[in-house]
């Protein structure tokens, strides 16, 4: 997991993380990473939306932002979550603006999910390795990135999370490279996470193949609308 | 994973889940298992506190409980999430009678990490077989439970997971139960849950020693507290 150029972080020394929190996302995709890196000593995380109304996710649990874009002028690391609610980020102009800003000054961009593809639409994934949910990889290479099927994928200082639950390998991973494997190794023991999944059907190649057809025929209608907004962002790079 | 008369529901069917939503809970106990557990057509799922206002985790991160325990009666299934604040609800008569008049009406009642503890206090696991996390583990004997060291332990009705992202292979493990195989293998891979934890530190088992015995010391404290408050809570069943 090579990164240029990041410093090497002790427990305790400030550093500020900006999570975008919006309107229909996966909760999971925030609230995993979030967990894991409050593990750290010293780490801010803040929740940020263009108010502080309760933001509803996918799902409907809600959660509170902590600070508007217009209060969030900086952060050391610009996380950007996944779900539904993409779709309408990837054209959020406000938004995209808010994330190029973050991005412009952050030691690393990431995200987690489909959160790549708004960093995509916003233009910061051209010319990077990145990866997203398996359901959406496609989109990836529309926004000038190249599609990688990787839990994490580290490209100088971008860092995508594949789907959902991938929030959390990606949060340690990025917990070893700033504060070393003795911060990360501690976060995932006091969360237990030694994981006993039922089933081997996490990802498209594991899942049996009548299971995973049918989940790509639910998703159809859905794979469209991300293809034309990923298409429509792409015309709109400068 | 037995349990005894337990239904087999169809994807559609209603089943209401009652999560509690608690100051200063672990948020991943809860935001976990109700990302599953809203992957299944048909489920509702409610996070239920005193008032409607926000809850702050332990982490700072915020969420808003939908209903009032006045107006959340019943459920088909209980959770109850773990995270520091379980301390107060371990003696909070309010909420352990709600918990009992839940648990009296469901079909499953259940917890994700030290939220095993205030299902203990309410005197819910006397006689059960039951598990928390690695860390709280030696108070369950203290409030009538077999503590058990697995991922999920089923105990009749009574199923408890492990410490924090445990939450992720109970919420499966309990789709799989009550909806079949299928409906929990198409959850995981929605969820793209293919874990790939980049150090093997996710329980006292797997961790280094020396990390092992530094966590311990941090805790001990807490520990301290825990034994307490789960020997009060024991001195009080009837």
């Amino acid at each position: 997991m090579p990164a240029d150029n990041l410093p090497s972080l002790k427990l305790g020394d400030p550093f500020k993380i900006a999570m975008l929190l919006f309107p229909n996302l996966t909760q999971l995709d925030l609230t995993a990473p979030h967990e894991v890196f409050k593990r750290v000593r010293g780490v801010e995380v803040v929740t940020v939306w263009k108010n502080l109304h309760p933001v509803k996710s996918m799902t409907g649990l809600a959660l509170l932002p902590e600070q508007t874009m217009a209060e969030c002028q900086s952060a050391d690391l610009l996380c950007v979550p996944g779900g539904p609610g993409h779709l309408d980020m990837m054209q959020d102009d406000e938004t995209l603006a808010w994330i190029r800003q973050i991005a412009a000054g952050a030691k690393l961009v990431t995200s987690v999910c489909t959160g790549a593809l708004v960093l995509g639409a916003a233009g910061l994934l051209r010319g990077y390795r990145a990866t997203t949910h398996w359901g959406s990889i496609d989109a990836l290479p529309l926004l000038g990135a190249t599609a990688v099927q990787e839990r994490v994928v580290w490209d100088r200082n971008r860092v995508t999370g594949g789907g959902v639950t991938a929030g959390i390998d990606f949060g340690l991973q990025i917990i070893a490279r700033l504060w070393g494997d003795d911060a990360a190794e501690m976060a995932q023991l006091t969360m237990e996470y030694d994981p006993a999944p039922p089933f081997d059907s996490g990802s498209p190649r594991s899942a049996r193949p009548e299971l995973l057809a049918r989940a790509e025929t639910a998703m159809q209608g859905y794979r469209t609308k991300i293809m034309a907004a990923a298409t429509a962002a792409a015309a709109r790079f400068s």
